[in-house]
C-alpha cells in the first residue's frame, strides 16, 4: 500500500460526505484475458479502487454505505491449489484491514447487499471493462444499455473532485514516474541516432524500462517518423536519415502514478533548417505556455495564446496569413495542431477519461467547443493549485487533412496552401512534459529536464 | 499477412469440410481497455482468427456459410477524424482481398445474417474475452450462461484438428520465436549474477527484449527465488546470493507465435551441492523426455517415464523410499513435482487452450487423470508429426504443500519427511524447451540452445 492507512480512510469519508446518500460500489479490476482464459495481460488495478483502498489485487468490490458509513470489501479467499501455482497471498481479510474497511464478505454476498438498497440510490462509476459490465448487467438483471446508462453522476463529481488535486505524497509518485520517463525519453533519443535501428524496436526498449524500474507503460508508446500521424505505432521499418523521430511515451509506477512526455529527434543528430523553423516554434507554444499557467487561469486561455503565438509564427514563415486573431478564432491553425494543448494526469494518463473527460476537464464556466482542433482539448477549465497537466503543442502535416481542407476551401482566407505543400513530407513535431500547478505559478515534474530546446538536443545528441 | 493468400484459403476450406454443415463465426479480438475506454493494452489478435485470415486489425468477424461456401469479413472502415489520429488503415474490402475472402459488410450486418441461419446449426467457438461475450449475448439475445453453453463442439474439433499440426513455414516462425526466447533467457541469466539485482527489473528487462524482437511475453514471465511458487510473479526484492532465480518466460513474434523457455541459474554464479543434486535430477527427465519423444508414442507416458526416473534418483538422494513403480501410480513424486511434463505450444503458449484443454490434449484414447499433479498434465495423447509440445520437468520444495502432506501423512510410505525438510528454504527448479516432434523423434526449435546442463550454465556465467 503507498499511503498510511489514514489517508485511505480519509479519501473514503470524503468520498461518503460528498455522494450524501445511498450504497456505492467501487469495482476493482479483474484479470484481463489476452488469448484464452488463463492468459492475461499484466494486471493494472483501477485507479479510482486504488485511490480509495490502495489495494493490487484483481477481483476486489468496495461498498460504502452512506446511510450507515459501513465499508465492506468484497472478494473471494484463494485455496491450497491456488498456493501451489501463486505462493501464499495476503487474505482478503488482512487487506481491509490495511485498508481501514470494517468487513469482508465474498462475492457472492454483493447480490444480497445490492437488492433492498437499490431503491435508496445505488451509486456506480461507468464501466470501461467488459467483465465489470457483465457483473454488473448480472448484479442488477439489467441490459448493456440501462447499466451503462444507470452510472452515478453524483459519484462521478465527487470521484473528480477528490482525485483532482494531488496531494503531495502523490506529487512525489508522479516525480517518480517523471523520472522512469526521462530513462525512457534519453535512451530513444541515443536510440534514434544509431545506425539500422527501428521505431519497433525503440518502442520495445520503452516498454522494458517502463516496466524494469515501474510496472508499464501508461498508454502505448508512440514512436514515429510520421510523427504527423498523432497516435503512429512503432512500424518494422528502419529508421530513416534526415527525417524526424517523435517519441510520445511514460511509465506507470508500480503503484500506478503515470508519467508522459514528448520529445522529437533528428535521426541524423542535427535539425535541417526547415525542421529547425517549425521545431523553434513548437519550443515557443511550450515555453509560453509555462508562463501563462497558474491558479485561476483557465486553460482554455492557455491553449489560445498557444494558438495565437503559432499562428503569428506561421505566418512569418507564410505559411499563414491574414489577421492572427481570426484566423485562430476560425480554427485554420488547427490544420497543423488539430488537438489540444494538453489533458490532466494522475493515476491515469488522461487522468479519469474513464469517468467522462467533460466532467474533467470542463464545468459550468467553461464549456466544450465542436470547432475541429479545439473539440479535442481534453482540459480547459480554471487551474488550482495542485492539479497536473500536460503542457503539449506540437506542428503536424497531415497530407489527408492538407488535401481535404485545399480541396474544400476551409480556411483557404488563412493558409498558404502552396507554401505548406512544400512541408507535405516533413511529419510532424510534438514536446510534451508534465506540469504542477503551484501557488506562484507551476513547475514541472521530474528530477532532470529531458533536453528539448534545439541547440540542447544537438549537443546532448552529440555528447 | 505471414503466409500466402492460398494458405488462408486452404485453411477455410479444410474448416468448412470439418464442420460440415451450418455458420461459421469466428470472431476476431477487441481493443482491450487497461484502466479505461481509450487506453488500451497491446493488441492481440485472437490466434484462431489469425489463422485462417492472417488479418491483425481489431473489430473483426468472419463468417463462412457451409453450405454455399460464401466467406464474409465483417467489419467497419475508419474516417478522416481517424485518419489524423491513426493515420491511413486498410481498408477491409483490402484485407478481405488479400485473405482471399470474397465478401465484406460492416458489423451491423452481422445480426441479418445469424437471425435466419441459427436453424441450421450455429458454429462459434467459447469466448475468452468479455467483449466477445457481450457480442454474443446480444446478437444471439441470450444469457452469458447460454451463450457459453452453445460453443460448437464440431468447430473445436476441427480447429484443433488444423492447429495441432504445425506445417513447416508455421515451425520457422515458432524457431523465430524461439531465437527471442534465446535472447531473453541468455539476458536473465547475464542479469541473475549481477549485484543488486532485482527480479522486478529482470522481468521488466524480459518485456522489452521480447517487445523489441517480436511483439509482446507470450505469458507474464515468472521471475523468481521462490521457483518453488509455480507462477511466481517478480518482486522488487533484490536477488540474494545463494539462491537459485528461476525463469520461465517466452516471447511473441510479430506474428503471435510464441516460445516458452524455463532456466534455473545460481544467482552466485555456482551450484551449491545440494542445489546441484536436484539440479541435475532435473537435467535427467529433461533428456530422458527427449529420448522418448517420437510419432505414436503418448506423451503421457513420457512423462510416467519422467516420474520414474525422478522417483529412483530422490531415492538415491533420501528424499523418497520404498517401491518406485508403486509410488508413481500413487502420485507420491508429485510433491515435488505437482504439475505435467509439458503443453502443446503454438499460436498460443498453451495452444488452443481457450477451446478446452481437454480436447487439446487428450482423446478417446487417453482420458485425464485427477490425481493431484497429474491432473494438470495438460497435454497427454500420442504425438504426431507436426506437433509441438513444451519438456519441462522441474523439482520443487512447496513449504505449504509439504506441511498439509505430512500433517495428513498423504503418500507417507513413499516420503522422507525428515529429509525432505532439510531442503524447505530450497527453492525449485525447472528446465524448459520447446520440441518438435519429427518422423524419427523429435527435436529443439530455436537456433542455439540455451545452456541447461550445470557445468554448462557455470562455465557460460563466468565467461
Amino acid at each position: 500500500m503507498l499511503f498510511s492507512t489514514e489517508t485511505y480512510v480519509q479519501r473514503r469519508q470524503q468520498l461518503r460526505e460528498l455522494v450524501g446518500e445511498g450504497l456505492i460500489l467501487i469495482f476493482g479490476n479483474n484479470e484481463a484475458p489476452m488469448n484464452y482464459p488463463a492468459n492475461a495481460y499484466k494486471f493494472r488495478q483501477d485507479s479510482t479502487f486504488l485511490y480509495f483502498t490502495g489495494q493490487h489485487r484483481d477481483g476486489l468490490v468496495l461498498a460504502i454505505d452512506c446511510a450507515t458509513g459501513q465499508e465492506t470489501l468484497y472478494g473471494d479467499e484463494i485455496d491450497i491449489d491456488d498456493i501451489v501455482w501463486y505462493g501464499s497471498v495476503t487474505s482478503v481479510a488482512d487487506m481491509a484491514a490495511e485498508s481501514g474497511i470494517a468487513r469482508t464478505a465474498p462475492l457472492s454476498q454483493l447480490s444480497t447487499l445490492v437488492a433492498p438498497k437499490r431503491v435508496g440510490g445505488l451509486h456506480y462509476l461507468p464501466p470501461y471493462r467488459p467483465d465489470n459490465t457483465i457483473q454488473l448487467m448480472e448484479l442488477l438483471g439489467q441490459s448493456r444499455a440501462e447499466v451503462m446508462a444507470g452510472r452515478s453522476q453524483s459519484l462521478i463529481n465527487a470521484v473528480v473532485k477528490l482525485r483532482s488535486i494531488k496531494s503531495a505524497e502523490e506529487i512525489a509518485e508522479l516525480e517518480r514516474a517523471s523520472h522512469i520517463g526521462y530513462l525512457m525519453h534519453t535512451a530513444a533519443m541515443r536510440m534514434a541516432t544509431q545506425p539500422g535501428m527501428t521505431e519497433a524496436y525503440i518502442g520495445g526498449q520503452l516498454d522494458g524500462i517502463a516496466a524494469s524500474y515501474g510496472s508499464i507503460v501508461s498508454f502505448q508508446s508512440i514512436v514515429s517518423m510520421h510523427g504527423e500521424i498523432l497516435h503512429g505505432y512503432p512500424s518494422a521499418a528502419p529508421l530513416e536519415p534526415g527525417r524526424l523521430l517523435l517519441v510520445d511515451a511514460g511509465a506507470e509506477t508500480r503503484e500506478h502514478y503515470c508519467s508522459d512526455h514528448t520529445r522529437t529527434t533528428p535521426i541524423s543528430g542535427h535539425y535541417t533548417p526547415q525542421q529547425r523553423d517549425i521545431y523553434d516554434i513548437v519550443v515557443a507554444c511550450h515555453d509560453l505556455a509555462l508562463t501563462h499557467a497558474k491558479p485561476g487561469v483557465r486553460w482554455w486561455d492557455v491553449h489560445m495564446d498557444v494558438c495565437r503565438l503559432m499562428t503569428e509564427r506561421l505566418k512569418a514563415l507564410g505559411l499563414m496569413k491574414g489577421d492572427t486573431e481570426e484566423a485562430v478564432q476560425a480554427g485554420a491553425h488547427a490544420l497543423f495542431l488539430p488537438h489540444g494543448l494538453g489533458h490532466m494526469m494522475g493515476m491515469d494518463v488522461h487522468d479519469m477519461e474513464g469517468l467522462g473527460q467533460i466532467y474533467v476537464g470542463y464545468d459550468e464556466e467553461t464549456r466544450p467547443s465542436t470547432q475541429f482542433g479545439l473539440a479535442s482539448l481534453r482540459f480547459a477549465r480554471r487551474l488550482e493549485v495542485g492539479h497536473v497537466v500536460t503542457d503539449e503543442p506540437g506542428i503536424y502535416f497531415i497530407p489527408d487533412l492538407i488535401d481535404l481542407w485545399q480541396r474544400e476551401g476551409i480556411n483557404k482566407d488563412f493558409l498558404c496552401f502552396d507554401r505548406i505543400n512544400q512541408f507535405r513530407n516533413f511529419g510532424g513535431v510534438r514536446i510534451e512534459d508534465d506540469v504542477l500547478i503551484t501557488p506562484d505559478g507551476c513547475r514541472f515534474l521530474g528530477s532532470e529536464r529531458i533536453p528539448y530546446k534545439a541547440d540542447d538536443v544537438e549537443a546532448w545528441l552529440m555528447a
